[in-house]
């Protein structure tokens, strides 16, 4: 029997990126110049924005693309000409791509990642970047929602076992971390990423024992700087909760020591998480933590809070590790322009769905942020010979209802994309995965509460300049006299 | 800068399990034999049943299993004992696996995964095992929901782009070829697994040159045998069809080809399908295939379908990919049973959601066949002494309404859980991914057609005998006089 190895996926492609570069290849066209942008849909489930992640894990599968013989082989049985594979197996990687760096708030239909480089090799990239950026914005993006709706209170991920393969746990794990998670449950993730490590115990332990005082006391003695006891295994209230206060008083105290504190993960957790804190007080652990988990998410979190619960740390899991209440980010990679005898070639894509238009041209990504507050006024696309740094005063505009203007003065216009590969070198130095998490936390405080807010937040400017606007309203005009 | 591997998850356990398998060294309880049943909770968002996958995964994983110096050195750090460390470092496994084979129906409450061994190692597969079988049940019970809404029709998986991750990606359409997709657009997975590899184009074809007709002529002269062309880039009905018409005549019909389709990504497919058919058919191309794709799923193709689409074959993505309407598996891996002394002494985990009260003892799981139709009757869990395939007639009774009871005669019982690992020693032979296939599709076929419905299913029975019913009630009496 021949078992195969457990994560290989060299050739994260779609069989059509392939063929197409094959054909630019046989063309003649390979070497064209090719601008693509990705960019994600509105969706009314993610939010007023989105947290960018993803960004190392594509840079490092890009750096290491390379096709073995024996993956060449497989591509020749599937019809793929001796030219391309030639090629590909001397595959040299020489693409510009600039990208918004993890953990900034990012918006819908702008360009979070730019691609630029010879047409067969940026079309190679389409699935490998689009993968890595929905995946993780969407996780730090859920992350962060959670996080905010437990106002201050620490949220662990431990989701792993729930997750969708070893990839989503681990990139998953880091993704809620950069999105405010404070620690993860999984091993390899906190190995990999340098993420704080956490762990408690689980019903086992206790079924384990005779007794379930006897489980909490061995737990206690071997983990006495870290004693979280999980009272829920035969009943929190009447049992759980005594033993652990046993336990504390008969073990820790005795070493000097002070719990960390009590799980509950079943049962209603607001209302336990009430009680719980009371008898803990009375015995004289006010100290002593509560930690609850069981399917919580963002909603549940908030009305749990409302309910006055008395909950320190919150778990969470499955609704977590795969965004359960919206679990597709719908980032696309699309063509914006071509370079043609020395010319740039604007390029859109007319849909009948009006929402799949495309906008055209290479751009750059401003944030308009005032100069007072701090706060960011607006999203900008330029074309990417306009400077609105140097500008004192910039008239932005709705790009559906144009007549709706708006004059802004004293602001910093600072470029949200930044150089990752130049001519295929690897330039963007990423910084550690706890600064990244400090700069998210930084840059959605610059954010109106307007726009941070849960559900029908404030739509955030994303706006096209003048001279933008004007090349993408001429190339729709086009379209309909043309192709 | 250092870039990480890209797959790195060698550890992959919630951080508990390594700090209770310590704990059962330093307790000295390390070699007590234990039982743990994987099994999932009800969910209506799944459907009445599952489809079993993740086997041949986890199994890789654990046969792999090793710990390098650098990794218990991080482990050290955590806390964790030298003793514990030194354990690992010369980790053997011998544990026993039994596991319901890949493709098979499987339903709530049952054990679809049954591990024996020295707890100090069973405990440490929990994440390992549930990762694996949650995902890629989901996604293959996911794909079979959407083949059965096609009646017929082809189901390609294309998700990789909106999976969550490589992994996800990679084992996601290994499951749907599973759950009866027939083909993956993922060139890894199909390299990987022997899944058939499907392409068409995408828009940046279209757009990289100077019209559609000049994109789609070029296409067909390159690929005359794979033909399949995207009509929506500009205007499916007034230009992208035409074109396509137009070229199939100038470039394939001289060559001897025939086309192999058009693809729409946009607007109402089900009108347009119709539309589209009819203007093939008058061109001559009535064995042309229309390929349709935009956020699909079995709800949306069943209603297509209901409005008389003309849609030869679906490409499926991201609500395939991500199971979009219920993204997680809810299986639980739960200590059954442990040796003490000789003896085997049954453990149950009581809780106030009484859905959450496990099933104690070691157990066999059957599946009674009428051996006239061949239809499957009822799951029975029975403890491992008791034999059903030697019985004329059986009497069900609901575990919950005892009541309710049936006898069964004529019946063939199959036991469903089958050896994987013995003694540490993988010894199961797993079938190449097209016979997991054909055995998922043979064994759906044995199900009622009540059962398979997709909403409001008739409830399958999963019963116990009455020997272990007996057993799991005088557990929960007991459970209300001690601890």
């Amino acid at each position: 029997m021949e078992l195969s190895s457990l994560q290989k996926c060299d050739m994260l492609f779609d069989f059509y990126e392939l063929a197409q570069s094959a054909g630019f290849l046989a063309d003649g066209t390979d070497e064209t110049v090719a601008w693509f942008d990705i960019f994600y849909r509105p969706s009314a489930e993610l939010g007023g924005f989105c947290i960018m992640a993803g960004v190392r894990q594509f840079s490092e599968y890009i750096k290491n693309l390379t096709f073995s013989a024996e993956e060449l082989e497989f591509l020749r049985q599937k019809g793929l000409s001796e030219d391309f594979l030639a090629y590909l197996s001397d595959f040299k990687f020489t693409c510009d791509i600039w990208a918004v760096p993890e953990g900034t708030p990012i918006f819908a239909n702008e360009p979070v990642v730019k691609v630029k480089g010879p047409v067969i090799q940026a079309q190679l990239l389409e699935t490998i970047i689009l993968q890595s950026v929905n995946h993780q914005s969407l996780i730090a993006t859920k992350a962060n929602r959670i996080v905010r709706a437990a106002q201050g209170r620490e949220i662990i991920e431990f989701g792993s076992r729930r997750a969708h393969g070893i990839s989503a746990a681990l990139n998953g794990a880091r993704s809620a971390y950069i999105g405010g998670c404070c620690a993860t449950t999984n091993v390899s993730a906190a190995h990999e990423y340098n993420i704080p490590l956490f762990g408690s115990m689980s019903h086992t332990w206790i079924q384990m024992f005779d007794s379930e005082y006897e489980a909490f006391c061995k737990f206690a003695k071997l983990y006495p700087d870290n004693c979280i006891l999980l009272i829920d295994t035969y009943d929190t209230m009447d049992k759980g909760l005594p033993n652990a206060i046993k336990a504390f008083n008969d073990v820790l105290i005795p070493m000097g020591k002070r719990p960390k504190g009590v799980r509950i993960d079943s049962g209603d957790l607001a209302y336990l998480s009430k009680k719980i804190r009371r008898e803990l007080n009375n015995a004289g652990f006010p100290d002593c933590n509560i930690y609850a988990s069981n399917s919580l998410d963002e909603y549940i979190i908030r009305d749990m809070l409302q309910n006055g619960a008395r909950v320190d740390s919150f778990l969470v899991g499955e609704r977590l590790i795969t965004s359960a209440s919206n679990p597709v980010m719908g980032g696309v990679y699309k063509l914006s322009a071509i370079e043609k005898n020395g010319e740039i070639i604007p390029k859109i894509k007319i849909s009948e769905n009006v929402q799949k238009i495309t906008t055209p041209c290479p751009k750059l990504l401003w944030r308009l942020f005032d100069s007072e507050t701090g706060k960011a006024i607006a999203d900008v696309l330029s074309l990417e010979d306009e400077d609105l740094s140097k500008m004192h005063s910039y008239e932005l505009f709705d790009p559906d209802y144009t007549w709706k203007r708006k004059t802004v003065e004293n602001f910093v216009a600072r470029k949200l994309l930044v150089p990752i590969f130049e001519n295929g070198e690897l330039v963007y130095s990423f910084p550690d995965t706890k600064s990244i998490r400090n700069y998210c936390s930084e840059q959605i405080d610059t954010l109106w509460e307007e726009v941070v807010r849960f559900e029908y937040p404030h739509n955030y400017y994303v706006d096209l300049t003048q001279r933008l606007w004007d090349r993408k309203q001429n190339l729709i005009d086009e379209c309909f006299h043309n192709k």
